[in-house]
């Protein structure tokens, strides 16, 4: 009789479920279901809200979440009797403030119309001057922890979410009892029981097992207010991904047609969930989740401080590795741009007469330039630039345009230099002494486009793997759903063999290799004049900007 | 009884004749002849060109001179006889090779298929090895003419194409009687009298008043052949505008209804002729003649050797007033590359439901926009940078990108580089010591584009008058026409006589010109980064780029 396992992927407009075998790695079903709030950044239920804002409705999980469980059960065919755990996946640093209980405190009426009360979505910017504030006190007293986050750490995570409710409402600051990753939220809400992942934790909560938190000093340096946080409303209490974080209770049974007890791993962060699904569980293997945005993930067993990364956390995803993350702001969200602001009316017309795929019509011009027969380059910067130099505002550029260029010359250009970025960031890790041997991709992008992928094995010189699943994600938190008491021992077990790859794997082809290698110089003689020495030109251009 | 002058204009694409009451300024009739085979640049008569050829046949120049005469006579009921004087203009460099009689040699049976036999239009860039030669052995031996001309001579100019000739087929090189410019043997066509103008020599065949051509012991060391070039094949006779060249024939006159004994012009450049249509003669005024590129064209009493001009020649214009040009080599035609490679389909069908002005919709759109609010800057070097720079290789860029830049942000952004280019073409002359007072502007965009001109005089921060007239060239021609024995005495009478200027004059506007002082800095830094420190960027992105 088969055994299987459910992972559970919260994105960023949608809950997803998935269930599969944990022998065959079969993926018996799926069902996502879409918040019916989706992102709110313009105004909350009518209330018009201030720039940079990104909130999201905590009811929309529960929501989303039973509906999609229950209907991959349904889908599957499978008795849940034989569902051996669950692995949770979700955004990260996505945060709301909860009572005692764990009821958000949006869901308290007093509170429902406060913006404050609801859940701070990653890609809420509005905490920028907290996060300022934040790495300017770390300079200034040596904070010791800084330099696990590469020297810098994101608006887009849970202390800079924190002080700015802090500092905006304090009333909400006070009725809190914890500010909790919405990860960490959903497992509590399936199991009853309250933890913190090491994962969520480790990369966007400042917080590692030797040192804990930042300590009491600093957070009253940074406001009097915030001394007793930890313990007050941040749980010291943290979970490596091996442990069982609970069951699942009776009332989540009822709702769901999952059986009450099965065991529910500890939260995943949504793009580190990955890695077990690709079979990455040892050093020398990087991730590459490739979506708007692209994350570089990679385990080692060495821990090294590298300037410019997000991070790097002890058993945050394997027991006894050190987790790294690092990554580009601006992939996919780049070729949507070009694809809405750039593409010229006759190419659009043609691309509709040929079945109306714009991106497989640009694909196919593009593909038939070679290496640098473009004659432009750009700097990947559309979103600002996260790693190395964790500056949101830096911007995109493109550089030697003449009255011949073709569009597909600048598609090509843009694509070219998300990947120059990408061996920027290989670079990094290599400099600091961390050997990359080989690449692995997921995501769409990775999954689709044969011509982007081969243009990433030249530029980086080495070969890359593919997904064998269109949901690493939702996959990687169903083998992490494997381990359990009922299932495999451990995470390294369970994604030796579950793992999914394609057969597929992009080589680097030689005189290409040689090009791109020139071509790469320029790239970062571009970096380090726009990033580094004339950083200020970025920030020129934005004094007259309308926002 | 009125006096009327006739006007010529060689254009790159087609012959214009204007008639001009030389009392009112009244235009009379124009008639315009399009040449039968335009530009040759991909075949000459079905056989093909190597790259960077642009060729023309002077039959066309024949044909379109008598139709366009002989219409604008008929349309204008003009009596001949009235005609006081003809002034003609045409492109320059544009350089052929003729026997004894003016018989252009592609005319002879045995050289009607030798490419070298035909006329070398300006921008014929195939001569680019023979610039780089005749630069190297200046720089080496330290040829003083060398600093009239900025520093560096153009592949456009007569002696790089005369020496293409010479190293590419001798035979055509010695059958020559006379390498001459175009409008020179347009003259020579309508007079019987071959006449080489000051304006054509002096800015196009590196030759002065005070030193004649390059000397012999140079043309020796460039190529032994070239020894006797002058005197040989190039006329050391050279004319001052304020001379007739000749008189109509009677042969022309019977072809083209003119009287013969017409006074007839020395050959003046075409953007150089437009300085007398809009009375300018005198010093600290800058005319742009604004068109797909754009010339920069002042007087002076002073020679100053200023690095990065095209050159300054003594009577170039007007005598005893030194003649300056300096230009941009893509300004229109920036803006129609964005129209061809950039105008997305939604906003394409969007003006044709408009009207069908693409340029007009874009127009609206970036009027909209305040300075700088668009975020994006660019270096406006889409055809390369002719001053200061002197270099074809040099490309466009765009800095500032993000995926909320719309196209009218970057459309805005075309405009202003080349509003900073001007910008920086006034510096260089400034900072030389050439004060310039006032801006005047002709040709198409500034005749009909109150946002673009607008833009120029917040950049500069300097009144900018408009031409009165839409074909200024052709204008002015008639203006140097109508200086002549039965006419006005000199340039300067004719031109503060005849001059139009539009009332319109566009006005700095205080908070803009602050703003673009600003961002005028950033295009600076960039223009020094990728022109002088890192201008091998530009070149590294051509080592792969298809020919």
């Amino acid at each position: 009789m088969s055994k299987y396992s459910m992972g559970i992927d919260f994105g960023t407009l949608s809950a997803r479920a998935v269930i599969v075998d944990i022998e065959t790695g079969e993926e018996k079903a799926t069902a996502v279901s879409k918040y019916a709030h989706g992102v709110m950044s313009k105004e909350l239920l009518g209330l018009p809200l201030p720039a940079d804002y990104a909130l999201q409705h905590p009811k929309d999980y529960l929501d989303s979440l039973f509906v999609a469980i229950k209907e991959c059960i349904e889908r599957s065919g499978v008795d849940s009797a034989d569902i051996t755990g669950i692995g949770v996946d979700f955004t990260a640093s996505t945060v709301l403030p909860v009572t005692e209980d764990g009821t958000p405190l949006c869901f308290l009426d007093e509170y429902k119309n406060e913006p404050h009360a609801y859940v701070k979505l990653w890609k809420h910017h509005a905490s920028q001057k907290e996060a300022d504030a934040i790495n300017a006190l770390a300079k200034e007293t040596g904070a010791p922890w800084i330099a696990r986050y590469g020297g810098i750490i994101s608006s887009e995570w849970l202390f800079p979410k924190v002080l700015q409710i802090l500092r905006e409402n304090e009333q909400i600051y006070n009725r809190t009892f914890r500010f909790i990753e919405a990860g960490d939220w959903i497992v509590w809400q399936l199991t009853g029981v309250e933890t913190h992942s090491v994962c969520t934790t480790g990369f966007k909560a400042i917080w590692s097992e030797e040192d804990g938190y930042p300590d009491k000093e600093f957070l009253k340096k940074l406001d009097p207010r915030l001394e007793n946080i930890v313990g007050d409303k941040l749980s010291p209490d943290v979970f490596k991904l091996s442990k069982t974080a609970g069951y699942i209770t009776e009332e989540v049974a009822a709702q769901t047609g999952l059986c009450a007890g099965t065991p529910v791993a500890p939260a995943f962060i949504d793009a580190h969930a990955a890695l077990p699904a690709l079979g990455i569980t040892s050093p020398g293997k990087l991730l590459m989740i490739m979506g708007t945005s692209t994350c570089h993930i990679l385990l080692s067993d060495k821990e090294i401080h590298i300037p410019g990364i997000s991070g790097v956390v002890k058993d945050g995803i394997v027991d006894n590795m050190y987790a790294y993350e690092a990554g580009q702001s601006s992939v996919g969200d780049s070729f949507d741009w070009f694809m809405e602001n750039c593409l010229p009316h006759t190419y659009y017309e043609d691309a509709m007469r040929e079945g109306g795929d714009v991106f497989g019509y640009m694909r196919a011009k593009a593909r038939q330039l070679s290496p640098g027969s473009n004659g432009v380059i750009a700097l990947d910067w559309w979103n600002g630039n996260r790693t190395p130099y964790v500056n949101g505002g830096l911007r995109g550029m493109l550089v030697g345009l003449d009255i011949n260029t073709a569009p597909e010359e600048i598609y090509r250009a843009l694509i070219e230099a998300t990947a120059y970025g990408t061996r920027s960031i290989i670079d990094i890790y290599e400099q600091n002494g961390i050997k990359i041997e080989s690449i692995y991709a997921a995501g769409g992008i990775a999954e689709k486009d044969a011509m982007i992928m081969q243009i990433y094995a030249d530029v980086t010189g080495r070969e890359i793997h593919i997904s064998g699943t269109a949901q690493a994600c939702a996959y990687g938190s169903a083998v992490l759903g494997a381990v359990s008491e009922n299932g495999y021992k451990t995470l390294t077990e369970a994604s030796s063999k579950m793992k999914k790859l394609k057969d597929l794997c992009y080589k680097p082809i030689k005189e290409n290799v040689e090009a791109y290698n020139e071509l790469y110089k320029t790239y970062k003689t571009l970096t380090e004049f726009f990033g580094e020495k004339e950083s200020g030109i970025m920030e020129g251009l934005k004094k007259y900007k309308k926002q």
